[in-house]
């Protein structure tokens, strides 16, 4: 059972945690990781990472799912501050049949421009890293 | 800016909290109303609404995020339970332009499942009263 199964800790968002991996990073504290997705589906493309050893929001501890998502959509405000967005698509998928591909719970903040095109999941290209440092400095003073 | 427009009463969901359009229910109290999707993107699709007048996630307030997203989660597991999927989408849009199409905020939690299609949103065709009804029992069976 897929969404069942044990959490792995050899997930790049782990390492990202630990810093064994780089990352644009939007905003840090003790329980959540905000960073900007390395293969944006569109400019601003955040993810919100519980410091958790949980492989989706099914495993996630009832106490701790109120902090995540009232971090999402701090962070939903501060892109909607930063990028003036015509839209925003929050979403988290649950197992890899559902589009989960690293098996880190963590939440999608997807800004959508109505004069942008919008990569689907799995379609984006590798994001320049400097152009995702400034955009998580603009998203970051607005938080 | 459609992501900061009014409230409008006259939506789907406002109507069917009224109790003046009927909805397969799976779960309600002063704070929430889960319901079925009547146009299910696959078996076992719900919506979780909360009862406040606003659009969108950037408007709720703060202090209704966590016990939003403590009953998304627990649908979630509720569906895993019932319906045994290989995955679960949860997603939330914000503005039209994001995929909204009924502006009162709500959440989808969506099953997937390996051996079914998944109808993308705005494809999917409007589902059969008395199964969505079977499915919002056999859900709320696990709430």
């Amino acid at each position: 059972m897929t969404l069942h199964a044990e959490y792995d800790p050899s997930n790049i968002f782990a390492k990202i945690m630990a810093h064994d991996m780089p990352a644009a990073r939007v905003y840090e504290d003790e329980h959540i990781l905000v960073i900007m997705d390395a293969f944006p589906q569109s400019r601003g493309h955040c993810l919100v990472i519980p410091k958790r050893p949980v492989r989706n929001l099914l495993a996630l501890a009832p106490k701790d799912v109120g902090r995540l998502f009232g971090t999402v959509q701090r962070v939903a405000q501060a892109v909607d501050k930063a990028l003036s967005p015509d839209g925003i698509v929050v979403t988290q998928f649950n197992g890899a049949p559902a589009g989960q591909s690293v098996f880190h719970l963590h939440v999608h903040v997807i800004p959508k421009f109505d004069s942008e095109n919008f990569a689907g999941h799995g379609e984006a290209k590798m994001g320049d890293i400097d152009e995702l440092k400034a955009l998580a400095q603009k998203i970051a003073e607005k938080l």
